[in-house]
């Protein structure tokens, strides 16, 4: 598969967007925004383009847990898509399926939907974080364009594989809202009136971008982003397993903060003090500068991480003026 | 039952405390604080009385849930453990049951643990509130002690009937640690290291306690207290029951704020205010002022609570000295 053949390109029309609830059940921020826009169709209609809400894992919604048997935000790979076997081993396989046969499907190169949205939120103090892949043109531009419109955007470039297992990724081009600091099952005031004005300011831009098309003029933007550099850290842990320390105190909620060596990074529960040290992490040496992103997430916990590194950097597009 | 014959009194000795994580599994910071005493139980042992630790709901806490069937912290009504068909009806009556044999039992006049200290949290930023009964003079006094220690620290007399279902009234006396703002599943730093050192402070208070009892010297205190009136408020919901609107930004994270009328309630997903009406909420006359609580807590959109109303006054009691 040609991905980058198959992405919105940004001199592109948009014919449709999907905007997605629950591919996390206890995410609740993004479900009931999500529900919100299914109840008021006319809140999320525009008039150059088609928009579609769905929730993904109605049954992790249900149940207000994160997943029933497995994380769906890691069911979307092409490979596991095409499974007969893999689709069928859990709830969240066969759910995979048939919300890449909405959105995608994955497999086609003209699939239905130019534009996915996916709405997440996390306990890590994230902001309105936006999670795109690297290549994704259209979905830097609508990240730079949201963030002229509110500080608390930031731009994060997920992953630089050539596929990708996030639900995004099944339609041509699409990003991942990952809002926090939220608790699970909870509605968070700020960041839910946010994420609706966000999403209604980003179906304007798609709007407004379908209409300048025809126009053809560009212009060049260089933007800031945030891109993962594949270190995750744990934890203190226990031999059996079980935490026995938690995020510094100085560092929790403090996404996006660098880290140096020697700033604080866990606490002992007894009170200890434990630094970051980047040789210790194997931090590559090639990143001058790392930043903390997931910090102290609660889905993590289970993943063994407490936080993940990013680093820095501009990214430079084109986009119809 | 003479439940008050039943309490550790002000002047009685302390022989065994317990101190109990995981009533709720997702509530981390209490079951991970367990875990370490029971990892380090020189940090709880104390001259003049013996303490237990134990992890309460053991199923839920490895699913990293509320509860698996129900919610155990309602299964400790003295009738509901007597009952023999009741107490199969669940995997948490059943737990009930065993917990209630180690720490009680309820049924019996002297049991085994005096005092039960049971560690939750709570997404409602309650600070540290101690929830107790309001005849439990020992709780009372433990909780004026603590409140000396740390500003965030506020009394709260949970309700004024004689059997109460929490884990805490299976001992003579005891208080619920209800601790937050703590999403779910998470280590939430600060509130971690304060619990640990008001669990500490407070089975130093014990000791002390068990060696005034000779003496026998007694001094009054008075304390300001939060009581239940029995009022809890529910979100604005559609007529299929989902939330169409969440508490107002400028009630989120303002526990035990007093409430008047037209002061901002709830909004709506689209951004419409709902004020407090004490009328309209049914909030007897009797009550001049209202204070919330549980603002925002995940756990209490299914029991339909978006926050619960309590008056404020002064508790009076006597104290060893």
């Amino acid at each position: 598969m040609d991905w980058k053949r198959r992405r919105t390109l940004s001199s592109g029309a948009v014919k449709r967007v999907a905007i997605v609830g629950g591919t996390h059940g206890n995410e609740t921020n993004g479900v009931h925004l999500a529900k919100h826009f299914m109840r008021n169709p006319q809140l999320v209609k525009r008039s150059s383009f088609e928009t579609e809400v769905i929730l993904s894992n109605v049954a992790a919604i249900k149940q207000n847990t994160r997943y029933v048997e497995e994380d769906l935000n890691r069911c979307y790979l092409l490979a596991d898509l095409q499974s007969e076997e893999k689709s069928k081993s859990s709830l969240e396989r066969k759910r995979a399926r048939e919300v890449d046969a909405v959105l995608g499907p994955k497999a086609s190169e003209s699939p239905r939907c130019d534009l996915v949205i996916d709405l997440h939120n996390t306990t890590a103090a994230t902001g309105v974080a936006l999670l795109m892949a690297p290549d994704d043109e259209f979905a830097h531009e609508i990240g730079h364009h949201l963030s002229t419109l509110d500080d608390s955007v930031r731009i994060v470039e997920w992953n630089d594989q050539p596929d990708w297992p996030l639900c995004p990724s099944v339609g041509r081009s699409g990003l991942t809202f990952e809002v926090g600091a939220c608790p699970w099952g909870c509605l968070e005031p700020e960041l839910f009136q946010r994420s609706r004005r966000l999403v209604s300011a980003l179906l304007d831009y798609v709007d407004k971008h379908n209409a300048l098309i025809a126009n053809g003029k560009r212009e060049e933007v260089t933007m800031k982003v945030y891109r993962s550099i594949g270190v995750s850290i744990d934890y203190p842990r226990s031999p059996d397993g079980d935490p026995v320390g938690h995020v510094h105190p100085e560092l929790q909620g403090r996404d996006f903060k660098q880290l140096r060596d020697g700033d604080p990074l866990f606490m002992t529960f007894d009170g200890e003090e434990e630094k970051f040290d980047r040789k210790a992490l194997k931090v590559p040496e090639k990143y001058d500068s790392v930043y903390a992103l997931f910090v102290n997430e609660a889905a993590y916990y289970e993943k063994k991480v407490a936080l993940m590194l990013m680093s820095c950097g501009e990214a430079k597009f084109s986009k119809l003026a």
